[in-house]
């Protein structure tokens, strides 16, 4: 049986046939990468689908460990369903391709209570702050050769104009990227859409001037889903405020097109050297 | 051969006898309990424990799934080390009491990288600001009869003037908790010990109206260890922007006596009904 809905190249790529003993089998899908190494929120996707198949239930809050890169090819998803209660279930998984673990994640998986059966939000924000998407720009990390990378044609990133310094060598001085998120197809984002989303711009320390511009390794990214997105591109920002011993957390808030906050991302990465 | 230096109530309360395959014997400790149930700190403490005896190296970010109370007793910790890297290491681990599985973990360990070694630090915080410790109060939940819990006598922490509305029945309306964490016995505070201070004070959600003072589950716990705490008190601040669909994020940043970072936490915990 293949788990995930046809239809939208994400879905596709993500697809997933269950085995027995909480394998599935699946395919690091060409087209998903940068520079050859598939996008890291790519990856948490693609595992995450055979972890919901498994507890049959979307993720709440859900934890990557990046091992090694994922290059295209088969692999496979081991999800050990470590509890399954009422409302929640926890699971861990581990992603192998190439004779090698790519990643480990840890995640409990549960439906959004609906808004009526809890008491009213309390929400002491405001959806990112960015121009029309038409007056975005793009913003991809200038070290990348475009024809090398697929994933910049599955997806689009739109940089807000005063988060883009780091492409012209003028990096902004802040730790701070926002922009807007939407699959290349336009498909609809579902909770497993927001774990690209989480990890698809260019990393924050690409606008201090101390760094060179560089793949930061990701160590680890914990997302908790907070909300299912209504259609329409997502609002992000990413930001960081301790750059130190070599690491940084770069925190994440997703928002949807109603405004309502869907996704926060923290990640631990290396800083470039 | 038991692991954890004796000397301090924690060292002792969180030591741990190395079996074959990963296994570690423990015990949790009487006398860390809310109301009769570890607290959640405290087992993450006992669990890293065995972790960073079997990759041999302090957590760099570690994140904890809830999945059952503890109580005093036997316990054991099974830890798969998944990579032991050249200066990283990442393990995974479940602790199990009374015939249970109290908690899952998923960790990467590493030292530090001493301060020579990379760039300068980019700091865009301040420490948290707190009035003299001595001007700062007991805040413990008042749900909980001190006699029942004995978390109380092994920690000290003081809340800022400011935050405990809560405990006389006048919430302040900001879901901020601010305070001094310590242990009881003034041990110096390890990577170990900065796993019990964020998650040592009351929920935020007791600052919020909306919302009875009652036990707010955690579901998920991640934690960054971003420095070595030099000896002294540590300054804590959490808060929660986002209290919606029945759970709410809490935030907690660790700093110590010499005004440097040291962790950063994140949990999902449910709000209390």
């Amino acid at each position: 049986m293949v788990i995930g809905i046809m239809g939208s190249e994400f879905d596709e790529a993500t697809s997933v046939r269950r085995g027995t003993g909480g394998r599935y089998d699946a395919r690091i899908t060409p087209g998903w990468d940068i520079a050859g190494n598939a996008n890291g929120g790519y990856l948490i996707a693609l595992a995450a689908r055979a972890m919901v198949a498994e507890v049959e239930r979307p993720p709440l809050t859900l934890t990557a460990h990046y091992l090694a890169p994922g290059q295209p090819g088969p692999c496979t998803i081991d999800v050990d369903a470590i509890r399954v209660g009422r409302r929640m279930a926890t699971a861990s998984a581990k992603l192998e391709a190439q004779g090698r673990q790519v990643m480990a994640l840890l995640g409990t998986f549960g439906d959004q209570p609906p808004a009526e059966a809890v008491a009213p939000p309390v929400v002491n924000a405001e959806p990112v702050d960015l121009p029309p998407i038409e007056e975005c720009l793009p913003g991809g990390p200038p070290v990348v050769e475009p024809d090398t990378s697929g994933f910049g044609d599955r997806i689009r990133s739109v940089y807000h104009p005063d988060d883009v310094g780091f492409q012209m060598g003028s990096p902004t001085g802040k730790a701070l990227v926002r922009g807007y998120f939407e699959f290349a197809d336009h498909h609809r984002i579902d909770e497993l859409g927001l774990l690209v989303a989480v990890d698809a711009f260019a990393p924050v320390s690409f606008n201090r001037p101390e760094f060179p511009i560089s793949w930061a390794p990701t160590v680890e990214l914990t997302v908790h889903i907070r909300g299912v997105p209504v259609p329409g591109p997502l609002r992000c920002s990413f930001s960081s405020r301790f750059l130190q011993h070599g690491m940084f957390e770069e925190d994440g808030e997703v928002w949807d097109a109603d405004g309502n906050l869907v996704a926060l991302s923290r990640q631990l990465a290396l800083i470039p050297r």
